[in-house]
């Protein structure tokens, strides 16, 4: 089952918010639930956030023939659609890429949808091999241990993932080690997620606290940390979720790679730096409870920014289904 | 009321795993329920634990009295008290320094403790204005704005506390701005304790997710990073709860200070260094399950390591009661 397709008329996704414990599916028919799927992160990742976006426009169009809206209803829902994250360059991008068909109507909406799915898959192999290839010239020999922060697997895709799928090309050639996967607070995608993919896998995993993450690579049991990305600006920043740039602090403190592995779909040209890149901020409760119920005291208060950025010189490569860039060593996007 | 107290005969706790929902005092009848209450955290914090050393030794003569201990005897129940915990080092200071007084009866015995207690107090009550001093120091005019990790409150002390008893004499002094206070998985010690006494101090303040600390100190958000310690090496490398390694890793790339606020008793010259400190591994289900309630798929694994090792050369300063080392400027304890 794919992570998000199309099916009679519908966008059906994955349900995250109910993993591991339950594997279920969600149908949104309409565009709003569409964009409240994507805030609550029933659908994350960059790359499936682009596939959202895609089909988001095939969803909206139909809508607004059935509803009769006016190409004013359809631009707004559009635009409710492509603000459902901020920080996330993929889903603004699959919004307008499919958004050009309109004029062609239907049926070439439709087909542009599709293709973003079908070369997500295409895009995340060559990712896959191409990022695998990296670590293990950057490595050397023996299983490698990496470290990962949230989840980046065939859930954050179509299929197959980004820095997880180069996991998972690893695993495939029998150079896998061991996976450190970072729990993610405050949702847990790691815990969540990433130890249930990585459990189909057949990987060596363990699962650890984010603020473990940097000793852990000091300490000598890690080899290369590789992560995804949300946003690449034009100089090689990199945003990423909350709790990326600790690890590569850590990583340039011990000469490790750190490697961020992400579609061209994220590679942010008209954004010149990580300062101007929108850190979403998330509500106070999702760091205050847990499963509805408190953890802080009465009163008490939160911040809650979802999203870091890792400047260009702490990245020793970013790879993509096309090339492998290494900021850290001055190559420019 | 004391964090830790002797009353009629047994040594009295606020519990701690039952903050902020519930403020509730354990009485502790022998050496193997403090013990045991120590390991569950319980009761915690570097000089709370020094305290519940020396209480320890007084529990253990009076239960060795009343059941027919013999030295040997004694001896085995002090030991299993030491090494309840192995990271920080004021527990077995604790134990030793009473268990000195031994020979002497326990009238001497309870002396001691009790005199660990009282010092206590008007140790933290020192760290707290000295490290105040420095802070103002170090970070010039306006309303400070400090970045903490766990809890190093009164209630990791017998009263004021470490890195927080700067903030509380900031505070005072009319000097503080904001604390953001890092939430401390897996056993948000943050969210729980932090919480509850800056709320009860009338602090503004705000938790963060453990992997948010490093990039609001690089957004600029921070003035200086505060943070206790478990055990300092001889050559100035900092054992403190998993999570603080990135805060000064973050600190020390954006020019900010990064303050150790410990005791002399948290000072260790027969631990050459860092890669000497016992990391103490707990419980997979700490990270794995939350209030009985597993977070990750059946058959995941964690490691869960509960400090790190901040080397000396990051540390901006340690205050004590008695004095301020630069470790970071090359002064040596």
């Amino acid at each position: 089952m794919r992570t998000i397709d199309w099916a009679d008329g519908a966008v059906v996704i994955i349900d995250q918010t109910a993993l591991p414990h339950d594997v279920r599916s969600l149908t949104l028919s309409d565009v709003d639930a569409l964009a409240g799927a994507i805030r609550s992160l029933a659908v994350r990742g960059a790359p499936a956030l682009g596939a959202a976006g895609a089909l988001g426009v095939l969803l909206a169009l139909r809508q607004a023939r059935a509803e009769g809206w006016d190409d004013a209803g359809l631009a707004a829902a559009l635009q409710r659609l492509r603000e459902a994250r901020p920080t996330a360059v993929n889903l603004a991008w699959g919004v307008d890429r499919v958004a050009a068909r309109l004029p062609e109507g239907e049926a070439a909406v439709a087909a542009e949808a599709l293709a973003v799915l079908e070369e997500d898959v295409a895009v995340n192999r060559a990712m896959g091999e191409r990022g695998a290839d990296l670590v293990e010239e950057l490595c050397g020999a023996g299983g490698l241990r990496l470290h990962t922060h949230c989840n980046t697997g065939a859930l954050a895709a179509v299929e197959i993932g980004t820095a997880l799928g180069v996991v998972r090309a690893l695993q495939a050639r029998g150079r896998l080690g061991r996976v450190y996967a970072d729990e993610t607070r405050p949702l847990l995608q790691g815990t969540r997620l990433t130890a249930w993919e990585l459990g189909r896998m057949g990987a060596d995993y363990r699962v650890v606290v984010d603020g473990a993450g940097p000793s852990l690579i000091a300490r000598g049991f890690v080899d290369a940390v590789v992560v995804g990305s949300d946003r690449v600006a034009a100089n090689g920043d990199v945003a990423n979720k909350i709790g990326t740039y600790p690890l590569a602090l850590a990583a340039a403190r011990a000469g490790l790679p750190f490697v961020v592995v992400a579609p061209e779909s994220t590679l942010d040209p008209a954004t010149p730096d990580g300062a101007a890149i929108t850190i979403e901020d998330r509500s106070e409760d999702e760091v205050l409870a847990w499963a509805g119920r408190p953890l802080a005291p009465a009163g008490a208060r939160a911040v809650n920014p979802a999203f870091d950025v890792t400047p260009a010189d702490l990245v020793t490569a970013i790879v993509t289904e096309r090339r492998v860039v290494r900021p850290a060593a001055g190559e420019r996007l």
